[in-house]
């Protein structure tokens, strides 16, 4: 372990299928460490800066917090009071964050692998913090944590993504990523939103699903993302999609419910269960902060 | 006092009414001993967040820098630019920044006892920075010390409330608590404005006010809170029932001036008094920072 | 050098005019030690707060590294969203930010000349990071820094100052105070934007400018300043009056580019110039941090 440490250089996180095993592995034994206490700071003030070109609470202030518990200063770079407004590509915005003396830029931004534009031409590790209808690794990575400490391993792990999968930013990602480390990924929700994953994950209703899951992955209907759609209410999608007070009573007494938040709560979930003793909502939060510090600790800690 | 602050416990603030005699004499001590240039650091890194859901910039950065000294990492959060808009509860807000560390929120929200859904279902204290048309506590605890730092007590101080108590955040609490500490109260104002007031304390006309006060409390005109009302301009206003120049000349020797700020400028007060001998209007900026700092001990001191 | 500093009290910046050369020196001198690595900070907590009333990323980010890199409290306040939505004066906000303890503030606003109704009603120092179409004193300075550092000296350098003269708020007191430093000053750019230069200084066009100057000092075409204009299009200015590629190739071959940026790339300046050899548009930018700390320094350390 010491060894494939030792070999990891400073480097930024675009998506999820960039990381080897071994890194990841590396990078969910620093966030557990986290968890329990363990405390890492660079040598030097160091300034790392926030570029979020949309709005995202939770990410953001998690992001802070981690970048905090690592005593780094925080710039937060707000792109819609600044001169972006005045027509700044993203690149000299970035380039302008480097020479003022950002040692790494953790970005959202709506377009999808917005990084290609900047890697190369910049020196310092960007950190992918939402692409367009791309990726999300901070948060695919807090999801791999929270399941690995549930059961110890991926292997056979039952998992069923459900919902808007066609435009979620960690659907893909994570369902190959847990097909990769062993699990069994399985898809449910409105046949619209299957595109792209039917033909390579099998298919359950949400009936099944709660029958047959270890983990049900809840992901987020994103109003914003789409106009019209096939629900027309929450309330349908509810019952016909949605985990239901009855659809939880017949889940297995082990299984877990997640859901990256912010919840619709009445829609993708019954209100009621969002706090329920299967409920990882909240501790995904948790974990996201110490996953967060271990991929700001691998991007930084060879400077 | 030594034993009645051991047998304090972490916690919150959202009322006035809340707040024993010794507790409030005990939050003015602590902010005392801090403009005196006390400190106070918890013993960890401890963060905590401001969730501001309206515009404030004066009571958000008197909190900020309360925060700052007592070396608090500050978490901004902005209600008009977060998944608040992407229609989450402000219970799953509060929820997401205590899983994500933070140990106490200072909350201003526009919808009065807002921390009635928070309370019971947080670890965590919610220090109220404004509820709606409901109470400003540390408003009013900074209106307490500077009555106290001038006139050493509050018995028998006889304080005229002038203007618009009805939209007042802080008129109410300030005069129940300023009778509790047996202080005088009477008001001043638009007939209008003093609906809830006039049958608990005397009415006097502005004219009175100024010869008979200790304190003339004059409180900011919420333009925008209420359309149309009583008075059609700020001139009028000034004339009928604001601290003129000519009205100022007739106040007693000893007397002062308190006002919460901002100011409007000739309509509650004439524009040359507001830094004259007897304002105490910067003043009571000074101390929202101590008694900030205060309740914040009072809210971390037993983690 | 030593007794100079000494005699030195603390102190604002609103204009270039008001700084002695001795003055421009020490600051330049301090800056160049900041970027060699020494430090500075004031012996207790200190409070800055950066008021911006107009967006600009790059200078409210510059002022805040370097802020933070002499271990300052930041109060960011945004104008946009704050107590002057009430139609609180500049005056009573400043004052506000001193009294709850600021001990500088970093004031960007529209109105020319805004620190004139401020000076002598506050204590604490006033740093114009902008006023209006007046001056902008800290990139004035790294604009010195960075032409210093190139030739050792400002004593007959030539440097053509290109573009919207008229609009801008450096290319006025950069000609003065370089003249005063020694340098020769030309302008070249739309005769319609050299009103009140074209009198003092030598004329070129921009195919001269390239073959005469040491430096070519580009500015920003300010389009949120100016309707229509003598510029129609971005594409005919460029070959008109700006840095092409065919240009660059017949400048001296130690001659250097300067821009304050943003840059509009295709514009004022071919988009593969940007980072060109001769190009010192982002050292321009590290300079500016350290110029930064420079002024601050200068304000608070006789604190």
């Amino acid at each position: 372990m010491q060894m494939s440490i030792e070999k990891l250089v400073s480097k930024g996180l675009h998506t999820m299928s960039e990381l080897s095993l071994n890194e990841i592995d590396w990078i969910l034994h620093e966030a557990e460490a986290f968890s329990k206490g363990t405390s890492w700071r660079p040598a030097d003030q160091t300034f790392v800066a926030n570029l979020f070109f949309e709005p995202s609470t939770r990410t953001k202030m998690s992001f802070e917090v981690a970048e905090r518990k690592l005593g780094l200063e925080v710039l937060a770079f707000d792109g819609e009071t600044s001169s972006v407004q005045k027509g700044e590509t993203l690149y000299d915005t970035a380039k302008t964050l480097e020479s003022i003396g950002a040692k790494a830029l953790v970005i959202r931004h709506p377009k999808s692998k917005y990084y290609e534009e900047l890697e190369d031409r910049l020196t310092i590790p960007i950190i992918n913090a939402g692409d367009g209808c791309g990726q999300h690794p901070s948060q695919s990575l807090l999801d791999l944590l929270t399941i690995k400490q549930e059961f110890g391993t991926f292997k056979g792990v039952r998992v069923v993504i459900c919902g808007d999968l066609r435009h979620s930013r960690v659907a893909r990602s994570n369902a190959e990523i847990l097909t990769r480390l062993g699990a069994k990924v399985l898809i449910s929700g409105p046949m619209e939103w299957m595109e792209g994953f039917s033909d390579m994950y099998p298919y359950v209703s949400m009936d099944t699903a709660v029958e047959r899951a270890d983990v049900i992955m809840l992901l987020r209907i994103q109003n914003e993302r789409h106009e019209g759609g096939p629900m027309s209410s929450g309330e349908l999608y509810h019952l016909q999609h949605g985990l239901t007070i009855a659809r939880e009573a017949n889940m297995q007494r082990h299984s877990i419910i997640m859901h990256p938040a912010p919840v619709n709560r009445g829609v993708e979930i019954a209100s009621e269960l969002v706090e329920c003793r299967r409920s990882r909502i909240f501790k995904q939060m948790e974990n996201g902060v110490f996953i967060r510090m271990a991929i700001l600790k691998r991007a930084l800690q060879n400077l």
